[in-house]
């Protein structure tokens, strides 16, 4: 039976836990949903090198994967080998990031990004200019937090609120992106703290992607109709 | 028992029931969809007046809705009433042009729109500038037919496939909207004729409204968390 | 004799006061000028369905002036019924949101907006991006006063200065737009506490329209250059 | 008593009698304007070179002009010393194509231009782009006609109806732009053999002018509202 | 000694040729250059897949090289791993599409861009808008000849004059970019038959290098002023 | 011999010796470089009438030199005279405004700019606008000191520091641009101070003036290639 691939293009397995547990709302939706953990990828995707490193090897899992595919989600935010992948497939192919930003357009005039590291930030933009939605951006921001800090769930609440109220308030967004995967509990705080909408980005791709396959809509048109 | 309320805002019910056939592969996933009609609307809606007097009636019809409802989706081209709404609701609210175009910045890179009649783009460039989409389309070009002529089924189509040609050789689009509601009948034969991703507006309104409501996801943060 | 009519959306006749007092020193160029309250409207417009629910009445209102009209002002900045209205009519329709920013184009390289609400915010947003100009916007902030603050002249007049001068300090405009109607009493003492011009968007819209009766230019070209 | 004056910054005479011609209506307004030639301007100005030429003389013009100057207008389509002069004076200064664009955008949704030149077109996009409308322009062309063609006023036409039916069938023009001063007379046969609005910029600029003379607001805010 | 490193990422031995041909006239600047093929790249670079799957082999050869290099060009028109190499030493290291992109806006206003495969342009329109300049695109046509035609220089050049005619007289370009690397032997030849300036990527690229080279002048500031 | 001449459009000798000492590193590429001073300038170009006035001396100046050209680079932030020169000669003519920002977005992903003057910002962001750059500006903020303080090393470097701080801190910004001509002393200082490239205009436009030259690479296509 055909499912819906989640891949996490990192090699964490708390990561990839994590995102199962953000996706969770959607399995009653119907579709069959597997997360999957990219054995050969870093522990965690920090720098433009090990995107770029990953997509080899998510495109062996993901041809590996093909029969039994009714589509795939990429789910670590930049987007790793998304427009490589839809070239390899007509599946619907979808990208946390560009699904986040996408949701996040119909929930609020100028989105927020609360990004992990500043050196994502660049990256963001980049993705944001080549998406043609920088005028929607009111700022990016990063936790800026180590790892110690990250694995205190408190803390890291706290600074994301923080950040957040500096998104809302210094930047005039009206709508939140979490700029990571696998941080969906923090969601619901954080859209009550800040009394905004936040948008969790394997949600939102995974969402996206079951309307694709339900609708039998992907990128490429070829056999797609087909019986 | 919870609803997805499509409020066709036209007083057509042969809109309405195209609408109806449009969702019905979205209804496998399991949110109750019910497609409804605007008694007090035109039975067309052709013009910026005809877009905004429907509002009033529209929200009316959405307050009565509004205890019983999980969503909404507004099904016109144009989005009437797409914020007055969600000024009034913390329900999710989606309209079929703003979840077309960001469908189809999924699907390709540069957009290309079909519509009715001529008169339509001035409202549609406005709206994708509101977007801030302009750098992604390609092109809005429209059908140009009368009633009788839309009323032939193999003569609306070839129009179409000749149109959505133009925006795809002359204009550079790899993806097509169509700018209407109910034609979901075409989308199929468009896309092998060309080639190319089609976006049936209704179909990519409700798939994200289904995943709104499952992801509890909504533009307003009031109780939506709540109980 | 045929007069440029100015219609206030909304049914407080305090605004049309203040509206008729804006577009005094305009009286001398020669054309005859009508300020009118729509008894139909909300006592202020504060929402996008507000704004929305005014259009039905308003083109009534137009339409039964038609025959006596040089032109129309639409005073409330948002432009209710905007293109509704010059769908309807060839003759001159001007909006005082889009007259104030072309007018503010002029003035200076970055505009700046006071916004009474914080909920007017995206509305504003929207429009600059329907009109394109959304990379000369320096910011939109709000006044954020209450009805008693803003009944006190001091007060509203020390609060303008306030976010002007952040608008201008913090945000780098050297044009403000004050984005409501009937306040022109507080144009010349913002210019003077600020240093930088000061739009006042009915006077903006009113000049405009009075050149294009002058001119005998409109959207429309039907008998306009008839006789 | 102070005047509008209107500065054709090449020395054409002829030229300046049709842009006096070009804003004979707007004299029923009460501000006198006054027609001058920059004597010291070359015959036409087609280079860049050219138009930062006269920007030495023009100055020395307008400051001869300052004490009996209401405002002025450059009446030149690429605005020389337009931003210069406003730092000269804290009189209203207009641009013809400033203000021809400011009109435009509130005319139509996208704009075409009619340049005299190819040569022109770059000049013109870069202006656009100061401006910050490039998303609303619709096509720059060139009439490319000789001199000899230019003074055979049905050639002229022919040409430019012929132009203008490129700008609003190919490239979606729903409002031109004569981008030339002094042609004030093929305005209403374009119009009317094109159907769609068509903006002289003299005419554009004068009643701008008219405008900021009447509300007395400028760009600089010094002595502007004293006395 | 230092030398700059000029990367083909594909396997391509007559590419790397015509890049050394076509960085020639810049050897005279006296800064040694070295042409390297990657032995683990493709044949050709054709898609997104291929593009991501050099950037590992890609970077490792650049970390060899690192002792001994002054600069990198990566010679790919698409920056395949750019931006990872650019994270990954100080060195300058600069991309042939992103320096034919800014050298083409030095010398017109809208370019034109000569693309080897239709599928390449989506790939260039996300690149352009990564980089903020798509309001300065003209178009993006491509060859589309196979192989054999590729093969035969004189079939060759005269497409590509037909492809950059369109680019000039359709499209508005005035100047053009060789949408690939290798073919510096037509720019000439190109520039003579279109009347306009043609940016030969690599020769953009490797003249950029040379001027960062001699500024000491680099994206990251870590050691490079040191000593 | 043919040179490449730069030429300061202010009178200033200082400033010359400025400029002559930053391009001192590009002296090892063996293109001969000449550094002028316009005898005809002002003093200080510090307003956009000031800018336009140098054009016609400036202009004469380099079609006096023009048979000694393999180049011209106007030196002032502002590039007064940039087009109008290339109307008038096929050698390659740099702008150090236009080369800066160019540079600069080849070395981060946003730029800011430390303007001198409060009044040089609206003229800057015309430019930007015109390169159709405004969506990579991160901010452009003066120095605001006066003659005395410029005149102290010290003090101007900290004062750069301090605005160049708040371009990167507040603003966003991962590049900077020197708004000036002359201050190349500061570029290696500010640059370790800050830890983020600095863009010197002058070195810029020399730089690339210079690969200009040795590639035989024009605006202009006429006689060129010839010979």
């Amino acid at each position: 039976m055909s499912r819906l691939f989640i891949i996490n293009p990192n090699s964490s397995e708390t990561v990839t836990q994590g995102i199962d547990h953000a996706v969770t709302p959607l399995r009653a939706l119907g579709v069959t949903i597997e997360c999957l953990t990219l054995a050969e990828g870093p522990p965690g995707i920090e720098t433009q090198a090990q995107a770029d490193e990953v997509v080899t090897p998510l495109l062996r899992l993901a041809a590996d994967l093909e029969d039994d595919a009714a589509g795939f989600v990429i789910a670590c935010f930049g987007d790793p080998g998304l427009h490589a992948l839809r070239d390899r497939t007509a599946k619907p192919v979808l990208g946390i990031q560009e699904c986040a930003v996408m949701t996040a357009l119909t929930l609020g005039q100028r989105f927020g990004v609360i990004a992990i590291l500043p050196a994502s930030i660049p990256r963001h933009l980049r993705a944001f200019g080549a998406m043609g939605v920088t005028n929607r951006l009111a700022g990016d921001r990063a936790l800026g937090l180590g790892v110690a800090a990250l694995a205190d769930e408190d803390a890291t609440l706290a600074r994301m609120i923080e950040v957040g109220g500096l998104l809302r308030d210094t930047d005039g967004a009206d709508v939140l992106i979490m700029g990571c995967a696998g941080m969906a509990r923090f969601r619901a705080p954080l859209e009550h703290a800040l009394g905004m909408p936040v948008v969790e980005p394997c949600q939102a791709a995974t969402a996206t992607a079951i309307g694709r396959i339900a609708l039998n809509q992907s990128h490429k048109i070829r056999d797609s109709h087909a019986g």
